[in-house]
């Protein structure tokens, strides 16, 4: 059985995913404001041939002062640049690696969202990619005309419409509708223009596009998939979901429940690539990897710490950080939240302090060890099919990129399971995608 | 006396302000569409030192096929990069040239403008410029859920609250207030950060911005500022004026008139830059600048020229190009303009051939010459205190901006009127704008 090589995203976002990350004496704390530190961090990742960078994203500090003081003891998404803003910078001191930036369906216009991303492509020769979200935070709302975000159900109603949209809008200008014949002065072929009309329960969109020619034909679409709306978009739409799970089970359930869901849209199993997130931290040796992560656990801030637990069980700040967790005073407003952490507690004997370490690395376990280790894990998860490659997100930044570049590529590259080069010009190719073809050249094929 | 000193910026869109540009055998016909096209004007109009670049913009497709068959022969404005995607890119190949983009305040939301500009400051090293226009075509409108363009007078009253949300965004982080300070934890001073709460007719936005410490403090502020709303939105707050009149006594009475209206405002008379457009063509010899323009006004379409007096005359398409231009068949929505033109025919006794010619080069009127003739002409609007400095929009690009900067500049340099280096690092300070100063700095010194 032929071995099945992975894909590789590079989540990028910030200094890292660690709490942390920012007092860790490798990383620069001001790195969030500095494009030196994303170039640094972008020309590493390709170095290192990964598929793609990717941005998260929020359109506001979604993070509350509670309790009070915690805020401005965080480092963590306070202040950074705007993605589609830096990827553009990032395009023009790299040269193979794709460019994946999130942007809000909620929030933007798709005529907006259209123009930009194929811009992208352009400028990188092909390297764009769109990572789809609704956003969720009351504190993004009140940047945008609103006390509360948008209920879930209209959230995604407008989600799919907004693609819809721009899909189309990418398709307003056929391949080979520029003839620039400027003999007999004819710019464009009128018969491969196209108007969109669209006029949707959300947008009225004439279109056509005022761009055009994207190397991919249409940048690579990205979703995180993970509730049953979410899962229907990436089936129709997505090229890429970031989705992830605890274990290898729920894994492949999710990667079969979701590929399952293709064909009907009259996609290939393989048209989707599935990558789950993953947190690799590495050391010459088992202990020395362990020791990265203590260090950086050792510097999590009780107080940062304590607001990740403020909506489950109130403010802890009061008692002594050595002493036990008290009893929630008050029903939370997501009790199974409050009930699993005060399981933990009573199951483990925690102290507030162990509660502490325990919710800075909340949001995805770190798989610890040497380059082997980490090579061993992901080949399991490959080899169990539950998903075509990883979203590396690093536990700081440039330290994660660099030693996961440094240990863990060469040794999956020895083990045949990873690209020696790129294979492509565009990140479609690189991502082993089918060329996109445009609706009215496919319909013109059907006649 | 001293001699004024002249600012000056290179309008660059497209390949350039004359239709025909894109069938001139010099321009790359599909130029819109290439970064390697813009990285080349950028990279020489920093050469020729200028103070910035400037990219106007439209969201769509402004033009009409009207008559039909013309929009498909124009190159003019149809398919072009966005360019606040564009100028990122442009800031990491270029050093010292500031950085100004279009964005429209009728289809923007204030954070998102504020969001990308200050990323673009930061990326630039204090380069970026917003050009704050309002939007007026029904093509656009379109593209963002409406039939027509919104009225006159509410998108005025939107722009001005929209740019006070901007500036008030970009204000809500005090210089000073990331202190990074990683034993004690403190990663932002809580005094320095500030909520901006504003709650008006078109706009609620809590802040803060999730982007800080510009180099500028303040990205520069450009307008158009023609009409009287333009005129109050410019003496309030920009920092650099396009608009241009026909002749220096024009110029004169709306120099004196905007700048007129800064000290209610509480500024000076320097704090703000008016700089007309200028369109030179440049020769070795006065007879080879005017070949040059000849060889563009050749190129001309008549069905694109005709294009531009559809709305007035009609459709000139039927009737012989040789042969005199027809009397209007109907009233014109713009009476005016319908006068205008058929009185330019009268006069001149012009056929359809010659109007069509005029109506090419219609919307700014070109300086032909040697590089002396031209250093007199901007020397003469200089010495009668009518601007501070030119837009210059070039024919075509990039032969243009490599003209000025070849010809012109060394002479304009030689008789002392423009910079031998850039002054400064910032946009800011080679314009020799005071620097911003946050409005909580400058509360708390009044207090």
């Amino acid at each position: 059985m032929t071995k099945r090589m992975m894909k590789l995203g590079m989540s990028m976002r910030g200094l890292g995913y660690h709490v942390s990350a920012w007092r860790h004496p490798d990383t620069p704390a001001d790195g969030t404001l500095s494009f030196e530190h994303y170039k640094r961090n972008a020309q590493m990742a390709e170095q290192g041939l990964f598929d793609m960078i990717f941005f998260a994203d929020g359109i506001g500090i979604r993070e509350k002062d509670e309790p009070k003081g915690s805020l401005a003891r965080s480092g963590f998404e306070i202040v950074e640049m705007e993605p589609m803003t830096l990827l553009p910078a990032l395009a023009a001191v790299t040269k193979h690696i794709g460019l994946v930036s999130t942007a809000s369906t909620t929030y933007n216009e798709p005529y907006h969202v259209a123009r930009k991303f194929a811009t992208l492509d352009l400028i990188s020769g092909g390297r764009a990619g769109w990572n789809i979200v609704t956003s969720w935070s009351d504190a993004e709302a009140q940047n945008f005309n609103r006390a509360k975000h948008l209920d879930y159900d209209t959230r995604y109603e407008r989600a799919q419409e907004f693609v819809e949209v721009v899909k189309g809008l990418w398709d307003t200008w056929e391949p080979g509708a520029f003839i620039y014949d400027r003999a007999s002065s004819i710019f464009y072929d009128e018969g491969k223009m196209h108007l969109l009309n669209h006029l949707g329960k959300h947008f009225q969109v004439k279109g056509p596009l005022n761009v055009a020619r994207m190397p991919q034909g249409r940048p690579v679409l990205v979703q995180a998939g993970a509730s049953e709306p979410g899962r229907e978009i990436a089936a129709e739409s997505a090229d890429v979901v970031y989705a992830s799970q605890d274990d290898i089970p729920a894994m492949r359930a999710y990667y079969d429940d979701v590929k399952g869901r293709l064909a009907k849209y009259g996609r290939d199993w393989d048209d989707l690539k599935i990558m789950p997130a993953l947190c690799p931290i590495v050391g010459a040796t088992r202990a020395e990897a362990q020791a990265k992560h203590d260090a950086l656990q050792e510097l999590v801030d009780p107080l940062v710490a304590m607001a990740r637990a403020y909506n489950a069980l109130g403010d802890l700040s009061a008692f002594p950080l050595d002493g036990p967790v008290p009893e929630p005073q008050a029903e939370a407003q997501v009790r199974s939240h409050q009930e699993r952490l005060m399981k933990l507690v009573r199951d483990n004997g925690w102290t507030i302090r162990d509660l502490c370490r325990y919710l800075a690395g909340e949001g995805g376990s770190p798989v610890i060890g040497t380059a082997s280790d980490i090579c061993d894990y992901m080949e399991e998860w490959m080899d169990a099919d539950c998903c075509d490659g990883f979203n590396i997100t690093p536990n700081q930044l440039p330290g994660g990129c660099e030693d996961f570049v440094q240990f863990v590529t060469p040794e999956l590259q020895r083990r045949g399971r990873f690209r020696k080069a790129y294979e492509g010009k565009t990140l479609r190719e690189n991502l082993g995608l089918k060329p996109h073809v445009n609706r009215y050249v496919r319909q013109r094929a059907a006649e």
